[in-house]
């Protein structure tokens, strides 16, 4: 199959998918469920900055998508534990291997960032 | 280094590489920059349903983040070409590894929505 032949459709899902994998909240939850199953409240504790909101909403996308099964254990309070599925797990090494490159790369990433915004404010006074 | 002993800092920073080259439009850029050096009009027209604007801020982040670089000939009208730079070029592989997972499991994550929004409107019509 050419490069320029692909079905449009299957370029939109790929897409959608990797905008929804590769978000920052999604990729989080996906890595520590990876590590074993757990709970919403150790998720939210473990995940910095996360509100309870987006927490529950990246848990039902990702539970939509088929990566994440949630079990309600029939205790009193309730006990859900959340879970990677056979599908969720089979991203975890693509996954890891863009947060490798991320880990690996930082320090480059952020001194391109310096240099542009040096540059940036070299031009504006230059302009003033 | 222990799973739990990640410098909080460089997760920030982690999150966030993740979240940008994660995300759908930088993805295409790139994807579409590893094959060769293009215009803005050229890659305005390879990705269907970008908008000027975004297209513009998605480059320009890109260009801060080191990963794409930008050069101006000195033609009239100015001729702008957009590349790859070696950091952009060690992104490739990784990239490439998701997009194939989302290409191969489009299908799957597409049946496990469908069943998802089977049981939730199952869910509401037993409850009316």
């Amino acid at each position: 199959m050419n490069a320029d032949d692909h079905d449009p459709t299957e370029c939109v899902v790929v897409r959608e998918i990797l905008d929804r994998v590769g978000d920052k909240w999604s990729t989080l939850v996906i890595a520590l469920l990876g590590e074993r199953g757990r709970r919403f409240g150790e998720l939210k504790s473990s995940i910095e900055g996360i509100s309870q909101r987006m927490l529950t909403l990246t848990l039902r996308q990702l539970e939509r998508d088929g990566i994440v099964s949630r079990t309600v254990h029939p205790t009193v309070p309730p006990r859900v534990d959340y879970a990677l599925t056979d599908l969720g797990r089979s991203v975890l090494e693509p996954i890891s291997t863009l947060a490798n490159w991320a880990a690996d790369h930082g320090t480059d990433i952020a001194e391109a960032r310096r240099a542009y915004d040096a540059r940036e404010a070299a031009a504006v006074d230059s302009r003033a």
